[in-house]
């Protein structure tokens, strides 16, 4: 892309549709932001993803990257029935949208995305792959390889949700059981919490209303019983980190999204497993880090994705 | 590499190096086999490879691959104390063997050689990425990608065996607890099987000289103690599978090794655990099949490394 070409990124979530024009450096020249209405089907969103490209475009862009939830194939652009739309089958939403601009346009899944984004400019600047994990309702996940996501051979890579935690362990809505996102997303701390609670520990906090930042709040206050839930949570997050970096030894692992607002206090135990457990060659573990970009990282993901 | 050219492929093991003259179809001109005498020294073992470098050698040959037991550095060819060399150190076993023949030497990783020779003429044609497991004395394993075996960032990919099964499991020799090889290796079959005799199960087993053969065979001739016990390490090499499929999606698994040699009784309810719990896509799941050059996939594989 030369100086003065632009692209749009964008990154379409169940809530807000947030979009921004980019130059080649990664600058945001031009933002917008509105509500996706996901509840409306799928022609209104279309409608939004259409109207905030508008709001944004000048003469100078030359092409749109679309972040969006899962699963989805990059290659045909096409979505297959996302749960956070409301009445949405496999829908070809790339050329949809690509109809109504008349631009190129590139589909992507939201994390790999942010992944992207994080290794474009953020704490993934200079390394060659990164693995990237958002600890969110669940856990999602992306693997940057080359400076582009891996997709794997079938469009499932990258599912860091559904590891294998615990082969007997919780059923997960994926059909499989003991799947990480069920200990360790946001969800995941919230329902060990609860049960913990009901298991008589002695806490502050209540079950009513309980959720992954309630317990770090307790837990900052100086709440022993929350405090061991982020600890756990750390380990059991080092435990999965464990077998990714056995098997790919990633150069970075990058760990994000509301759950890693706990900081150190999850960092530290996620660490130290790692560290326990993983095979060390002489050159190491990989970092374990925050991102950097905030919400931009979506953003500029998905304007790299159509940056050649 | 031009038609008249040709290279070395080269496995040294625990108790033989084998070796080939081989050229670019991948056809073998030349072969040597002699003892590694691994409890002599590296000296000795070095003198050993030179001898079957020679003994296959012609005027035709321009460098030589060599695939040994690691842990070792590709880029810099020095293995680290690799356990099955009695009294080898950190050695340059790469520039060691090049200073000695005159010719270019390329060190790899023996998983890594064999999955290398699989992914070039075997199970492996035609693909752009594999997961090769071989279940041995251990697990061990390797990823090739777009042609070539994943190193990882630090030199740890593709440790399989030390993925984690069940995090407060048995404890392994690498330091973590509840490793994959501890459950399904040649070992590990032998030790389950030992656990549920010694606990009274009904069986034509024996404690004494169990091993992962002695329970096939067991099987095969209708024990239904040691058939369960083939079957449940199918079930855990699917939960294994599983993790790797969510998290990376090859376009083909491989499974060899000694205790692959059960087949479809350990395949199928491999195959089947795979399908009842990863994440499937339009695209389907990688298929799960044996490996298909026997012994002289390390020789090709490790020939394959110096073909450019």
């Amino acid at each position: 892309m030369s100086g003065k070409r632009t692209v749009i990124g964008m990154d379409v979530g169940a809530t807000n549709i947030r979009s921004a024009r980019v130059d080649a450096t990664g600058t945001l020249l031009a933002r917008d932001r509105r509500p996706t209405c996901a509840d409306q089907g799928r022609d209104t969103v279309v409608e939004h993803i259409v109207g905030s490209i508008h709001a944004v475009s000048d003469d100078t862009v030359e092409a749109v990257g679309i972040g969006v939830p899962g699963p989805l194939d990059p290659d045909t652009g096409i979505v297959y029935a996302p749960p956070n739309m409301t009445g949405w089958g496999d829908e070809p939403l790339r050329d949809l949208v690509a109809y109504k601009i008349g631009k190129r346009v590139a589909l992507e899944n939201d994390a790999n995305a942010w992944g992207l984004g994080e290794a474009w400019l953020g704490a993934g600047r200079d390394r060659s792959s990164l693995i990237l994990l958002t600890l969110g309702t669940g856990i999602g996940g992306c693997l940057v390889l080359g400076g582009r996501p891996w997709h794997g051979a079938h469009n499932v890579g990258c599912e860091i949700g559904h590891i294998v935690y615990d082969p007997d362990g919780v059923p997960c809505g994926c059909g499989s059981r003991g799947c990480l996102e069920q200990y360790a997303s946001a969800t995941g701390i919230a329902r060990r919490a609860a049960e913990g609670i009901e298991g008589g520990a002695k806490t502050t906090l209540r079950v009513e209303g309980l959720t992954s930042a309630s317990v770090h709040e307790a837990a900052v206050a100086g709440d022993a019983f929350a405090r061991e839930i982020i600890e756990e949570t750390g380990r059991i997050l080092g435990v999965g980190l464990t077998t990714l970096c056995n098997f790919f030894d990633p150069e970075l692992i990058v760990v994000g999204g509301g759950a890693a607002a706990a900081g150190e206090m999850l960092f530290d135990p996620m660490r130290a497993e790692l560290a326990a457990r993983a095979i060390q060659m002489p050159a190491g573990l990989p970092p374990i880090v925050p991102p950097q970009l905030g919400e931009d990282a979506g953003i500029l993901g998905a304007a790299r994705l159509v940056m050649e």
